[in-house]
């Protein structure tokens, strides 16, 4: 039954988004955080984590494909995934989808958020859930990455909430120098960094950070419809300079190998290439 | 005195952005339209049309920079050009930013827009109501475009409201028409034309408009924060299609010559080049 409900985006107490409410489906306190999830009328079902938009089915695939097809493409030999984060599955599909992947491992400290996806969104996964390629970990990321054997993996995926609440230890130096151990020799790590038009602080607190454990650093930019506020910006930290200067026709050939090329709806190869020139309001927040 | 009033946007009628108000500046019923100003605690001061949000004093850099300083520098050689709408004069700053343009014509149909924006946003248009290139019309663009003299501009930019209300005319087959003919040969038409992850009629149906009376038909994107649902379209309809097809060291050329090389917070050469490449989900509405 329709409401006349609107849900109001908390994250910035002086400016936001709100949703009109078509319908209730889920609302629960889970060890970590306050979740719901309902349906709207424009964006389709809507994840909520302690008042923020999480993920909507209207507009995920631009997120997705961004965090997932960049790294993967850009590295060209990566066959072991981390992923940290990502609750509802969206970003070990996409992860999956590239064939050349023969492994990837997810944690994600909430399960109350996977058993909600699982329930009201399962589009967004499909059957990732189920690949025998994929190893879903309800557990903590920084106990993940501390344990991680050395070299063992060549892509880190952090799809986490903001660095405020349960996301927090994930930009922490101590992370990232986790991650750069357990990363292989071409690894990289990317994370999502909000959106500096108005979280600036994010994208220059944690670059800083993570240059103190990866020489090459720098970020790229996917306008998501429901992350309002212009560009994001995902973090980009890498051990080789040169994995974000590859050329077009070489990434389009890539991704033609791995069989994702012609399958996606915001990543094309020339986006790709393009979401590392960043308007000059977004790299002046990163170390030179 | 800071208030509890919140400003609701209302161009959607189930989600949309919204704005505390510190304070209101302006509420005016003109022959055309509402127009309130307020300021904001996130935004600076911000000017709504019937609703909608049209500028703030914090992002507007990127909707101006792009929307006068691509089609200017793709041309090359602009020396004339008409601005229909924009009444902030924040375009009109844009344009003759641009020592290489003689004579920019502005024709706003609302003349309290001009009015609020001088009074209450001076630093969006800045010196250009009195540089001696300029000239502001108070009138109806659909007129001026009807009587202009064939040939006689190189660039025509619309920066209109949503083509419903007060905007609707100058999305017609009769304006197109006759922008074609008072354009220079080499001459292009930009406009904007919505975000289409939210409204997607607006590109595909004025596209196919524009079709009508240009040969070459594509759109470029900006990401601009209070332009909510990702990227927004910038409509392209011109006379040469290599237009679009400039490489970016010659557009870099082009921007030092014309003075706007390094004095942009969005802009650059190689997002000029890269805001061309769209993604599936956008370019999927344009005329194949």
């Amino acid at each position: 039954m329709p409401t006349d409900t609107w849900v109001n985006e908390t994250l910035y107490p002086e400016w936001g988004q709100r949703f009109l409410v078509k319908r209730e489906l889920a609302r629960v306190k889970s060890d970590f955080q306050d979740i719901m999830v309902f349906e709207s009328f424009t964006h389709g079902r809507v994840m909520v984590l302690d008042g923020v938009i999480q993920i909507t089915e209207m507009d995920e695939f631009a997120y997705q494909e961004m965090i997932a097809h960049v790294p993967l493409l850009a590295h060209g030999d990566a066959k072991r995934v981390l992923i940290i984060g990502a609750g509802d599955g969206g970003v070990l599909k996409r992860v999956l989808q590239h064939r050349t992947v023969e492994k990837a491992v997810m944690v994600e400290i909430d399960g109350e958020v996977i058993r909600l996806a699982k329930e009201f969104m399962p589009g967004i996964a499909g059957d990732a859930w189920t690949d025998p390629r994929a190893t879903v970990i309800v557990g903590d990321g920084i106990d993940y990455v501390r344990q991680a054997e050395a070299g063992s993996f060549d892509v880190v995926i952090v799809d986490s909430t903001d660095p405020i609440g349960v996301g927090e230890v994930l930009f922490t130096d101590e992370f990232y120098a986790n991650a750069a151990r357990l990363l292989s020799d071409r690894g990289l790590i990317v994370n999502q960094c909000g959106v500096p038009a108005m979280q600036a602080d994010e994208l220059r607190e944690t670059a800083l950070r993570r240059a103190r454990s990866f020489p090459d650093n720098w970020a790229y930019v996917a306008a998501v419809p429901t992350y309002v506020g212009g560009f994001m910006t995902l973090g980009w930290a890498a051990k080789d300079a040169s994995l974000r200067q590859v050329p077009v026709e070489e990434i389009r050939r890539r991704a033609d190998v791995a069989g994702v090329l012609d399958t996606t709806r915001y990543w094309t190869p020339e986006i790709h290439v393009g979401a590392f020139n960043l308007p000059p309001y977004i790299s002046m927040h990163l170390p030179r």
